[in-house]
Parts: structure tokens; sequence; C-alpha cells
């Protein structure tokens, strides 16, 4: 179980037992621990009015017909709301090539096509311009871009596209609790994983309209309507304790961002901001890689020798994953494949980011870091 | 939140939280929340052991290839088992029409077919008799019977049905931890919903050979191998805190089982065995359904005006659920759709079963319900 990194990428913040235990004592009164219980219900009414807070665009009257339903992932909870789209099997999809397995595979497991794209070289993301050229040569019938590494996605641009086109958008924003706003016409999934900034263990969060909501909460439960399955349906449900986990975090994210904040003041601070996403100044992003043209590979071996941790977060992309082999590539203009991701493959690297780097951890990192930069 | 029945039908028997807190500040020293952590790791591991100790007919050598691996729930173990079991899809998979809609649910959502048919009616199960009868005259891929109400299968027989008609056997024993034995050539699925006799809030095993466990195990991970997805999995880990209630009730399950055998005995004492399951005298089911002829529906009456909760387990069966109208359905010998389930319908009535139920609270239950068998 112990591995010999002196300095870990990750390391999770979770509540300790002693801040979840007051929950836990109400769970055991309540004695409910699944199917939707009290604590589960007020996680979800409270992190929905963190989300419209946050969101202070978002009219009032479409605010209340916006809602929030947990899952026992983000994983499902993609699943599930592309289950409760009502989208036409096989339904292609299209979403980046670099982004976690999950994106993906909830396309496929949900009996819908993936139709992987290139990035934009700046953000690192799907965008809507890219979408709109897609669509306009090859049939896409919906989009699923990447808040990626938890940069959040502007989605005014996005609702537009939607109205546009008439293509059907969901946002998978796993790692951007936090960071990424929300909006009533655009689906958006983020996850509750260890590793995420607001961790609480397993679990994944849908904010969309109460009707999709609520279909896809009954799809966590079996489609269950009066003691019967009116559709097919699984069990993704999140369990109380975990919604326990989920209090105590609230309580302590601002903590959490905080400390997340400082170590990343000190990296732009040590590096300069000019070797991150251009974010990055604003955001506290869930995973930090550093942007180093052709330098990604003698820093992963740099850091290496100096048992520094680095993830190479997400490569191989996942159009050289054998599990998608059968989705389609949109190749780049110029006929070459996923030029942009392939270029990006050689700049990033995952740099170790969490709230228990000690300054002269982030000073060792910096030191070796900034000799292969100058080299 | 609150309902108004005198006498609830079923209320977990869980771990509190003082008795879940060291094995939580465990997971705090390990900063592991998911992804096959110490806990998790140990609770399967300890499982396994119990289930080999149950199975002394286990010769040793096959007994060291079956193993245990955890998930979300019953239902995604079920769901992964299908999937991790090589079944060319859409496989037949003949399955009975009275159970939990998981059990169907896992069939349909993993691409293949459920097909109904009727149980026996003495012991209320999918038979190796039918199965083999069925399958002599239709095409039957695999067969998924069911440990009902947590009453334990006979194995041998179903080992002998596959191994004579090399027709796949794969068990929901979702409700019988505790009772169910296990086979080296049979998978079996066990529930840690909290409404099971072993609850610890959403769970589920999987007990299966080796191979079987390990690609299961992997498909609940994305199915990674060396960063890269190997084939189209999803999330259904067990988050480690889940794991530590797991740890928890296996130190208290003896008893907690005690607990429930004092009030079966109650319950035999003051209304008889023949009324219950035959299984009955020998076994503590999950939940405890008495066998009143043509006296459900008044057993259901009498109690509630008596604000004594009942449920029907499970009616109405899936093949009147609109989530598997697409199933087939073998009928009866004699035409009819499934004569015993239909009479099943009209004989039992689940009572009300678990731990907290006190002497006055059983005695009272069994004046209504004696008062209407004797009608």
């Amino acid at each position: 179980m112990q591995d010999n990194w002196k300095i870990k990428c990750l390391v999770p913040d979770l509540p300790s037992a002693e801040d979840v235990l007051p929950y836990l004592k109400r769970v055991d009164q309540n004695r409910w621990y699944s199917n939707f219980g009290p604590l589960v219900r007020e996680f979800e009414h409270t992190m929905a009015s963190m989300f419209k807070e946050a969101s202070p665009a978002l009219a009032a009257t479409r605010a209340e017909r916006t809602n929030v339903a947990t899952f026992s992932s983000a994983t499902t909870a993609l699943e599930l709301m592309l289950r409760a789209s009502g989208l036409k099997k096989p339904a292609r999809i299209l979403t980046p090539a670099l982004t976690f397995s999950a994106t993906a595979a909830s396309i496929e497991i949900t009996g819908h096509t993936p139709v992987f794209c290139d990035v934009d070289s700046d953000n690192w993301c799907l965008t809507p311009e890219i979408a709109k050229r897609i669509s306009e040569k090859y049939q896409i019938d919906a989009v699923l871009p990447v808040a990626i590494y938890g940069y959040p996605i502007e989605l005014d641009t996005w609702a537009e596209f939607q109205r546009d086109t008439g293509i059907r958008v969901f946002i998978d924003a796993a790692a951007a609790l936090g960071n990424q706003l929300i909006h009533p016409d655009i689906p958006i999934c983020f996850s509750l994983h260890a590793t995420k900034p607001f961790g609480i263990g397993e679990g994944g969060l849908l904010v969309a309209s109460d009707q999709l909501v609520e279909r896809a909460r009954n799809l966590s439960n079996f489609a269950f309507c009066d003691g019967t399955s009116r559709e097919v349906g699984t069990n993704a449900k999140l369990a109380e304790v975990l919604a326990a986990y989920g209090l105590a975090q609230i309580t302590r994210f601002p903590e959490v961002q905080a400390r997340r904040k400082q170590v990343l003041d000190q990296y732009i601070a040590l590096l300069g901001e000019e070797h991150f996403h251009p974010l990055t100044k604003d955001y506290v992003p869930g995973t930090l890689l550093i942007d180093a043209p052709g330098k990604a590979a003698a820093l992963e071996r740099a850091l290496s020798d100096a048992r520094i941790q680095t993830r190479k977060w997400y490569f191989p992309p996942l159009n050289e994953h054998i599990a998608f082999q059968s989705a389609e590539i949109i190749r780049g203009d110029d006929g070459t494949l996923l030029p942009h991701i392939d270029d990006l493959k050689n700049r990033l690297i995952g740099l170790p980011f969490h709230a228990f780097l000690t300054e002269s951890d982030l000073q060792e990192i910096a030191s070796v870091v900034s000799k292969v930069l100058e080299s």
C-alpha cells in the first residue's frame, strides 16, 4: 500500500471522523441509511442554494426550476443524465478525446456513440466554435464538453450554440465544483470523488431542470412509481452516510478552497503564471498542469528522479483506449489526427497539487521544474 | 418524513456512529477514501473467509480460487457480474417474475433479454426442475434464479443443471447473506442495503471465481489497465467509509442474527410454523412473509386498520411492470400466465420483521393475524 514518493501528486482533503460524527449521529437517530433520506435531501438543497448564489445571472423564476440530485458517482450522474435526457439511441455525442474515461464510458454504456474531437489549443477544451464547425459537416445529435482539469466553462455561448443549432448540450464538470456556474438550459454533472476539490469519497451531482433531475433521480432507484418500475433503471443512489460527509464538507469547503488557493499562489509566484492555463489567475483548478511546450517528458523524468510524483492527466487520450476503438474521430482540418491534443501531450504534466504541500515542498518542486524549463 | 404506522414493517439494524468511529479514524489516517483502499480490501477478505467457513463442502483448492468483490450496490454487482461473464448479447436469461426489480433491470441494462417464468408453488423459487423443463422447449442462454426473501438456494442441483445443460447459472441472493452457501462454479450476488440482514447503507458483493471477480472489479473502475480503459466500464466502487460500516457490521452480525432469530421464534410460537416458508424453521429470512391462502388482502387490510405496516414483496410481479413489457413470459403448462405466482399473490403478505419488535408488538400482530386466519 506504500509508495515511494517524497511528494505525492494528490492528497484528498476530506472531513475527519470527528467532523462527520454529529451528522452520523443524526443518521443513527433517523435510522434512515439510503433511498433519499433527510441528510441526502438536505445536502441536495444546500448544494442547490450554493450553485444558485454563485450564479446570480440566473433569473429567479428559472432558478426555481433548476435542481440538484445526488448519485453514487459522477459517472452514474452522467449515465442517468443521458438516460433521462430522452436522446434517441444511438445518438452521436460529440466529446473531446482529452478527458477522463467516464465521459466516453457513460456515452457508450447508455447505448450512444462517442464522436471524439480535438480541443482548443489555448483553453484545452471542446469549444462552441469547434462544435459549430464540426456540426456543419457531420451529423451530431448532442455535445458533451468537459470542464477540463476543473477550469469552468463559459455557458452563455454554449446556450447560444444549443439555441442556434438545436443540438443539445450536456456538461461534464467533474472536477469543477466551486468554479463552474450553472445554467437553466444546460445539465451539468459534478464529481464528489475523494480526489476532487469537494471530496466526500464517492458521489456525484446533477444540476439541471426539475424535470430532468426528477427523472434521473427516479432512474437511480429503479424508476419506481407506485411500487412498479416504469422504465429500466438501476441503483445509483447516494448512501446517507456519504451525504453526512457532504454536509460536513460544505462547512469546511471555504477553508479547503483557501488552502488550495494559497498553494496555487505560491506556484504562480515561484514559476510565473505564463506556465499555467489562462484561467489559473482567476480560478483554482482541480488538478494543476504545467504548460511546458516540448518539455512534458523531461519534467516527468526530472521530477520522478527527485521522487516527486506527477500525473499525465488525461493521456493517452480516449481515442487510444481499447475501450473506445469503435468511436468515430473527427480529424483536424489538415487531416491530421487531433493535432492540438497531440501537441498538448508534449506540453502538459500534472504537478503535485493539494492542501498539504509545504513551502519547502513547493520550493523543491519549483527548483526541479525551473531547471528543466531553462535547459 | 414521519409516517403513521404504530408498528413498522422494516427497521434497519446498522452499526452506530460510535461503533464505526474506530474504523473511520483508520480511514482518516490512511487518507484513502475509495479505489480499493485498505478497509475495502479487509472487508472483502473477511467476507470471503466467512463464506468459505460457512461452506465446508468447498474443496480447499477450489476455495482458494473463489473470491469476493464489493460494489456500490447489489444491482451494480449483478450488472458487472453479467458484463464480466462474457455472455454474448443479447443472451436470453431465464429469471423468475417474482423478484425485486433489480434482477430484471440488471439483465436489460447490460443488453440482455429477461425471460420470465413461474416459480415453484412450495418454495416460491425458480428451481432447477423448472429451468430444465423450460430449457428443453425454449432457447435459454443463462439462468438467474433468486434466493427469494433471503431463503437459501441449494446449489449442488444448480451446478448439476449447469453441467448437464451447458446453460450458465448466476444467483441473485440479495437478501440471503448469512444463509446462502457459495459454490466455486456459480457466481452469487448479495446486497448490503440498509434493509437487508447485513446492512451497511448501500453496497453489494459478488462471490465468484477469481477470474470473474477480477474482471467485474476492474469494470467497476473503468476497466483501467496501465492507465487506459481496456473495455467500457463504469464507476461502481464501494466507498471506503461504507467498508468501515461493513467491518463494524461483521463484529455485530452474530448479535443481529440472534435478535432476528428470537423474533422469528416468537412468531412461530404465536402463529405456528405451518404459516411460513418451509425453510423458516432452519433459516432466518430477510423478510418474513406469512402464507395465508386466499387471505393476503384481508390480512393487509386488518393489519393496516391496526396501524401495523405490511409489504407485498414482490407484487405486482415483474411481468406487470411497464419497464419489462418487452420481456418474454414462459406460460404455465396449462397455458395460463404464471399460475403459481398468481396464486401466491393471494397467499403471501410481508409481516413486520426486524430486531426492534417487542413481545407486545408481536402479540398484537399475532392477535390480528389469528383473527383473520380463523375467520
